[in-house]
């Protein structure tokens, strides 16, 4: 078995090709391509956190992946990434273990992003002035990094609860290209962004659909487990465009799921991403609609993003 | 994130070590001081091959742990083993990986080994004069092997459908405690046997009610999925004492699942493992009994063997 480290995948990623890959495998996957279970999670009490397992393989592939993934909310207080995880590939044919990216939940963070980057090249408006992001973490960093490829926007505003870690997020080296402030309210941020992004573990709703103007794309990658929540329910209602990654998925927990329970959206209208990648037509017509994209993440991410660096290394 | 090579494993496994960890795992499992979801699974066609993640953690531990195991069936014919697999510890405080423990299956092959002589030691009746196993691959010879802390009796036989494989086992180094010898069918191993262990991936009934005499136990650790079947439903309302691993996993798969599903056997009527560990007076209370024991393998025993190796390595 072999062993890939954090430091060797940031050596040889590529993000082009890596955007490629996850477009590539969104689409599989929603021609059913592809074999991913339901997601396995544990979770935990004190201190609070959760870890999720996405595993499977596409039908003409090699491998099957097992990514693992955690966030523990409070390593903040020790100083230590709320976030880890690694991923696993095996050999289709026999099973033996082939490769372990020892990522340190790096690639969950970056395939994560690339669909946050895939969806708003896919649904934002033509002319985006400003974008939103809602949320200080690694994934409000990633978002960010990853939309220079999808947008030529390069300035944005960022809300988080924490206005320290808000400021902190807007001198980070690795988001040079932007131009970037803080703004004390969502409220705020909604009136100057048409491209938005939510990114917390928030457990309710932090942006509303009163809030939201037209013409406006909304991508929401926080809610991934029971309990989790990011949007008013009622945007699904307003919204003209509703993709998700996952149809089972967003079923079953998120922000989808939600509007789904209150009936205010209902199942038919729901668009699989691969299905707006195979077929672009189905997403925004007019630049004054309002499309959403609710992300969970999904095993075929995690399987295209450990094959291309697993590719690019042997 | 420390690595354990099976060399290692191997340098420095205590089985008596092993057996009181495991039996202290299957009395906090069935006290409710452990959280183990549902397991996970992956199926593959062509070659035909499955996949099981089971993890979980104890509440007072330190650990979480996600093991991983495949059965891959026609890797015979290419010379490799049939099963494959690794165990991950992960930092119950933090979500940090801690280990992994790259045994390639072994850990899985011997704490399933280790339940089977539990249940042998707390369910077989007095005196065995001869064990009989059914089965011929690395389970069965794990099985015997374990079985030399349960049982004085060093006379088995063996019946398999390959009598070639039947007759390779019986000259297996590793099994020269015992006087071994192949029998032609499963009647004469049924007549000649008290303690009878099934350890095949057989998808139907092996070993039926009619060919079961009193006094005999009965453990079945091949049944692990869907689809796989080592007993007659029948020999659930035949035996005097039913004791599964685990109450959930029995009634989802497995031999405990067609009988349940038949009506053979009322859910009220199975004991845990754990249990039977804790009040041993639930189990035989006669040479005359005939008891069962069906085991799909619980997260609890991976955790309870990977802590214990990871204990006397660091």
């Amino acid at each position: 078995m072999k062993i890939i480290t954090r430091k060797e995948i940031e050596s040889v990623l590529c993000i082009p090709s890596v955007l490629e890959a996850i477009e590539r495998g969104f689409v599989a996957y929603s021609l059913g391509e592809a074999v991913i279970p339901p997601v396995a999670a544990l979770h935990f009490d004190a201190p609070r956190g959760d870890c999720h397992i996405k595993y499977g393989y596409a039908k003409s592939g090699r491998h099957y992946v097992i990514k693992i993934a955690s966030g523990f909310y409070d390593n903040d207080q020790l100083g230590l990434p709320s976030n880890h995880g690694l991923m696993l590939l095996f050999d289709k044919q026999t099973g033996a273990p082939v490769c372990g990216l020892l990522d340190e939940g790096f690639l969950t963070d970056i395939r994560t992003a690339a669909a946050g980057s895939i969806a708003a090249k896919y649904l934002a408006p033509k002319n985006v002035e400003c974008v939103g992001i809602i949320g200080t973490g690694a994934q409000a960093l990633y978002q960010l990094k990853w939309l220079t490829f999808a947008t030529t926007c390069r300035k944005a505003i960022i809300w988080g609860r924490d206005r320290e870690k808000a400021k902190k997020l807007t001198l980070h080296p690795e988001l040079w290209e932007w131009k970037l402030e803080v703004v004390p309210s969502i409220d705020q941020l909604a009136e100057q962004c048409h491209l938005i992004v939510t990114a917390t573990s928030s457990s309710s709703p932090l942006l509303f659909a009163h809030q939201i103007q037209s013409g406006t794309h909304i991508t929401a990658v926080g809610a991934d487990d029971q309990g989790k929540q990011e949007l008013d329910p009622k945007l699904f209602e307003k919204a003209d465009c509703v993709v998700v990654d996952s149809r089972s998925q967003c079923a079953a927990f998120g922000d989808t799921a939600y509007a789904l329970q209150q009936g205010l959206i209902r199942s038919e209208k729901l668009i699989e991403l691969g299905e707006l990648l195979a077929k672009p037509s189905l997403g925004r017509i007019s630049d004054n609609q309002i499309t959403l994209c609710d992300l969970t993440g999904v095993a075929i991410q995690d399987l295209q993003i450990a094959e291309s660096i697993y590719n690019k290394i042997f």
